[in-house]
């Protein structure tokens, strides 16, 4: 069942289109009418957006949002968060006006390394092949000097390099372990480049080697690649505030914040709900990173393989009282550029990096860090006063209306009744049903 | 620095727009044209866009592209992939016709089962907790009735609660554990709702029950919320074929296996090497994710920690060479919906899932598994053979042009010398600027 197809890449984008329409829409002209739809009337503007990826044919839209009063450290920010999913901008928004109020965001970073690795196999002796590594060392340096020369020149590149025995894990299995700065960079491309050539030039000495000849076994790569794993590319954010700063009419400020800190402490023990915590704090960081360019799968991987680093998957946040004061904060690793890849080419990414101040790489981190914090903050508040639904329904309320194709009178009935009523996806059709009968 | 807003969600698309020009952009024309050049041209349209979430200002696009020729069982697809990382949707297409010639993918969904919890807070005696919850069970049930009759009647629902005592992990800590089947939906809604309601009914009825008030202290729901860790909603893909398939001009077959196996081997055993290893898998698996209108944050958060699942963090894929046949899987946990949420709204959503003949929860679940084997088959090729700078460079070509805002022939002309030359960014840059002077 299906076509297979030839040189499909080779194809223009119209060919590519006309073959998708009869392999699988049946010359369907409403499907592919749909794809137009969201090409964008610059031509010019479009062939971009075509050219990021192999095989593009339309564009995908997610909401650009703004979240405003983010006040973190001495600055104030609007924050442009790229998401679908509904309440998400206003949780944001929501945490950030209620912080701004009582001191703001705090946040710093703690470090910006970052490592890749020449993953090798070697079953000799161990000495041999560590005294090859220090008499090779300053070559594999100088090899990668033409790479990192504008890095060097702008206060980056390569740190070190260290040989490491990873035999304990896996037999004859040694690294190449590399450390970077780069700076304003993400830094992929330039990290992938330079192991890659230090692991060219590893092989290439080791090939003409003495001792291993005379063992008659040396080193060979397996592969030369970054790590998306970046417990050094470290950042943390915070907020604080006394105790009676959370009384509401309904609940005294120390009964909530006793019992904000006992959901953290369930999500630190418990990996069920752990995952969920930490998915509504990558809801914010995600969101941030989306709209900056930057790459959310790296962020993802580094961040949830840090929440596990202990043996036990566990919450990024932290949350406490000291005597009157809560205090409330992450701990996240967080990888990511503000100049390079999409950075100066997309230009709404283009558009959020001059919103946010035309920020460093540091203060990115920070900016996301903080954006990831405040979803926290919202959701858990949310989580142990109202429960989420509320909250979450309500915004979803004009997905369910758009769905049915309601008139703005309509949405208007129904986000009136809705006010005063419990939200659901049954609710919703049953009203908009009755109003059209 | 910066200005506070008030009633900034409460404000017309325009006014937004109008206050961030003020606020962030010193009334710069050309930031604020540069939003409204990403709008829909059909208001309609547009509108809905804007309803998906708070404060939304322009679209955001990603590449909407088509990776052919993916042979999952029986079944020829063309899979709709929406990223923005150059070389995904390449890598995805060449390891697609890879393996169509070899037989295909195979995969099967291993369960569906997904969860959710209680959280609550009890410091009494357990036996008489657990003797309450016995008691009152079926009332539990009996209370979300209304909210999955539609659910039930499609042969899904609500399949177990359990009462978890949790306290050797935290004092006092008790879970109502609750196993839901949702079909084709992917649920968060409709499992939340369950929970908030079983939740409701619990503290009611422990309000009244005469051996809490004896004992002086009764249990208390501290929040209740779907799990996004999903380890019992499992799929399996894997391919196979001998190893001389793998034979070319540069490497005998056997080598190269022996190579690739090593590869995982590494991944399985160093978090350096598997949180990129994983990363590269989710290039793949969120690129349909997203094109299909579901939640990234969730299955990311819930194929990592399940990464972690055993106390060190690993490789998703397995590899191995039985006497001369080559196979190579993975086990994936993926959470999916194809009906709810963004499904029937985003208009391209719908056309992703008539694209994939509109797929149960089930197949897509096999669907995106796929994409993740093919993007990590794609990824460890390269690297154990060419290394991935020299084919993720070549795709990243056009975007160094476009950002150069290279011409057409400037294009022609680059492209045309670096199908022999190696590229870098710099060596990009030169070649350009050497055709201007």
């Amino acid at each position: 069942m299906g076509i297979p197809v030839s040189g499909f890449s080779k194809k223009s984008k119209h060919d590519k289109i006309k073959w998708l329409a009869e392999a699988y829409f049946n010359d369907d002209a409403t499907a592919i009418q749909t794809l137009k739809k969201y090409w964008n009337s610059d031509d010019r503007l479009q062939e971009m957006h075509d050219e990021f990826t192999e095989n593009a044919i339309s564009n995908y839209y997610l909401p650009f949002s703004v979240a405003p009063n983010f006040q973190i450290n001495d600055t104030l920010y609007a924050l442009p968060m790229v998401i679908e999913e509904s309440s998400v901008v206003a949780a944001a928004s929501n945490a950030a006006k209620f912080w701004m109020n009582r001191g703001g965001f705090k946040a710093e970073v703690i470090s910006t390394v970052k490592t890749g690795q020449v993953h090798i196999d070697y079953f000799g002796n161990p000495a041999v092949l560590f005294s090859f590594f220090s008499e090779v060392k300053e070559k594999l340096i100088g090899s990668i000097s033409e790479i990192q020369k504008n890095m060097k020149a702008r206060g980056g590149g390569l740190i070190e390099i260290e040989l490491k025995d990873e035999t304990s894990k896996l037999m004859g299995y040694y690294e190449l372990h590399c450390t970077f700065e780069t700076l304003d960079a993400m830094g992929a491309n330039f990290i992938n480049s330079c192991l890659e050539e230090i692991a060219d030039t590893f092989e290439a000495e080791a090939n003409g080697y003495q001792a291993f000849e005379t063992e008659g076994r040396g080193p060979k790569v397996v592969l030369s690649i970054l790590s998306n794993y970046v417990p050094e590319c470290l950042v943390k954010a915070w907020v604080s505030c006394e105790l009676d700063h959370f009384s509401t009419e309904d609940i005294d400020g120390k009964e909530f914040a006793d019992n904000f800190v006992r959901a953290v402490e369930m999500a630190k023990v418990e990996i069920r709900r752990a995952v969920t915590h930490n998915k509504g704090i990558m809801n914010g960081i995600d969101a941030v990173v989306l709209a900056t360019g930057n790459d959310f799968r790296a962020v993802e991987a580094g961040v949830h393989a840090y929440a596990s680093r202990n043996g036990n998957y566990t919450s990024l946040t932290d949350a406490r009282i000291d005597e009157d004061t809560f205090t409330f904060s992450i701990e996240v690793p967080l990888a990511l550029g503000t100049v390079g890849g999409l950075t100066s080419l997309h230009p709404l990414v283009k558009f959020a990096l001059q919103l946010l101040r035309k920020p460093s790489a540091s203060e990115l981190m920070m900016i996301a860090a903080v954006a990831g914090l405040a979803q926290n903050f919202a959701a858990i508040r949310s989580l142990v006063t109202t429960g989420i639904q509320q909250g979450h329904m309500k915004m979803h309320l004009m997905n369910i209306l758009n769905q049915m194709e309601a008139t703005s009178e309509e949405k208007q009935k129904a986000i009136r009744h809705f006010t005063k009523n419990t939200v659901s996806h049954s609710a919703a059709v049953e009203f908009i049903e009755k109003l059209r009968n």
